[in-house]
């Protein structure tokens, strides 16, 4: 199955993007899945227009985070948004066929313009958010998106814009599927949603003393104030970052017991926590230190060259069937 | 001064095309601008997205028109738009900066929703409209726009665009002018609006015959219902046609005389206009019949090499002002 996904520069990668999408996309790839995986530094802009300075280095280190997570450029194709001027192209063909009240009813469009309200987010490229997406995807016929639960709507529109070219110009798109994977929803290290405003983010590029200083401080269950109190793992998020990083059958059953019953304290949880993250992020950061911003320049260089070769034949059909001049 | 217009190919050329823009451009052209003139492919899309069986050859047609016309490649850039596609790049990016209430409350967007509201023209590219438009004078750091009356609105947006963006990365666009030149407005053979639809139109391309059989059933003066009736030229399509034909100070006192006293019959007047078509438009007919398809495809080809070539530098410029990787 063709696969595409993609995730927006707007940081350096952290835990989250690691357990919310990365993870997932490296055994997808693993699965043997044609995939194309890309910086979308374009979708950047529609929140973050106002602040670039740090733009081209967030997209690089993105793709460091790629390769660092182990998409592998052989199998996969590892490319830059911005680099793939006929994604911007199909998304202006399709703002000419898909109606408004379309973009209108995506439900992110208004609950992102409520929660950022203090920005003046009511842009038109936020409102084309979806137009773009879609272009992303359908430009490389791409059959399955890996995406979280917030993003299904986004797929079920770009099937809708697909069937609706297919309509008026021919069959020319398949209708993609969300490829939906239990991704557990890692809060901040404060317990709440993860924010670089709220400065709660653990880098994925980190050192395991790094690590520990994120780790050991994290907010637990309030009901524990004191070590003798007991608790609760499904009110704490250190319990979220447990499930997040492979616990044992027999180490979950040690912080339940000794959770609720006092028996353990949390930092020797935390402290379990982070022998469980060591293992799984220790491969990421040697791969890390041998992936230099030069050489993502490299793959990102022939992954937009891979990329575009697949995009140009999808527009030349779609010029065709338009019947666009050029 | 450096100046951009377009037109969208929507039909095949018409005498109205002529009179409103490409007539007026030439002179442009010939006072030494440095001119920018191009075939708005993709504009054409935003309202007639669901009919584009003959885009391509209208596409064309236009081009042969421009030349027709006396538009010079050796002087002019003559281009498609859908051959640089830059301006699906920039009008992106632009729709990034851009409010969406500027683009609600542009007239001709209400307007036209109404006019036409048996199509379903809510589509998200009629609403970003302006936006492209914008791309498309700023990308070649256009400082004049020649246009009609109705376009002031877009071009004083196009501005406004040109601020924000200055604003927000840095000096970058310059805020270019409408440059308004009083064209008469010629109505349809029957007096109403011009339209495809109403089958009231005269193409730019025709014989003297053919014109003659538009011009001579032309609707006039409706009080001069019998030859011996006196009518008034004001209330008359033949005298909108008058004014725009290059009609003398003389001819001009004739008509009026004539018309008021019933002196002369319409068709007298009609015979009169002929002549003055004929004068204006056989030099357009004879370099007409030395175009052919192949040639106009020629010039668009080294138009668009030279229209890209500058597109280029600007979105290098916006690239980097931006902090985009490409
Ligand atoms: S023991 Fe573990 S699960 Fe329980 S409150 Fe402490 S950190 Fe959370
Ligand atoms: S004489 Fe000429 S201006 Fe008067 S009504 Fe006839 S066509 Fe019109």
């Amino acid at each position: 199955m063709r696969l595409l996904s993609g995730v927006r520069p707007t940081g350096k990668p952290h835990i989250g993007n690691y357990v919310g999408a990365l993870r997932n996309w490296k055994l997808l790839q693993d699965e043997g899945h044609e995939c194309f995986f890309f910086v979308a530094d374009w979708h950047a802009l529609t929140t973050a227009y106002d602040d670039t300075k740090q733009l081209q280095d967030h997209t690089v280190e993105v793709m460091r985070a790629f390769l660092a997570c182990g998409l592998d450029p052989e199998k996969s194709v590892l490319f830059v948004q911005s680099g793939v001027k006929e994604h911007a192209e199909l998304a202006l063909l399709f703002s000419m066929i898909v109606p408004l009240p379309w973009l209108e009813r995506v439900p992110t469009y208004k609950e992102m313009k409520q929660q950022l309200s203090e920005k003046d987010l009511s842009n038109a490229g936020f409102l084309l958010y979806p137009v773009l997406q879609a272009a992303d995807i359908l430009i490389y016929l791409a059959e399955g998106v890996p995406v979280g639960e917030d993003q299904v709507y986004h797929v079920e529109l770009t099937r809708e814009i697909a069937r609706r070219f297919n309509y008026l110009y021919g069959p020319t798109f398949p209708e993609p599927q969300a490829v939906l994977s239990v991704v557990p929803k890692l809060p901040g290290t404060d317990g709440r949603k993860m924010s670089k405003s709220y400065g709660n983010i653990i880098p994925l590029e980190c050192s395991a003393q790094e690590l520990e200083k994120s780790i050991l401080p994290m907010v637990t269950d309030p009901a524990r104030k004191r070590r003798s109190d007991p608790g609760d793992p499904n009110k704490c998020p250190v319990w979220d970052y447990h499930k997040a990083f492979g616990i044992s059958e027999e180490e979950s059953q040690w912080v339940f017991d000794g959770c609720t019953t006092a028996k353990i304290g949390c930092i020797d949880c935390k402290k379990l926590l982070l022998k469980n993250m060591l293992r799984e992020l220790e491969p990421i950061w040697q791969r890390y230190s041998r992936i230099n911003a030069r050489f993502a320049m490299e793959v990102i260089a022939e992954g937009n060259r891979r990329a575009k070769r697949t995009a140009e034949e999808t527009m030349a059909l779609v010029r065709s069937r338009m019947n666009l001049l050029f």
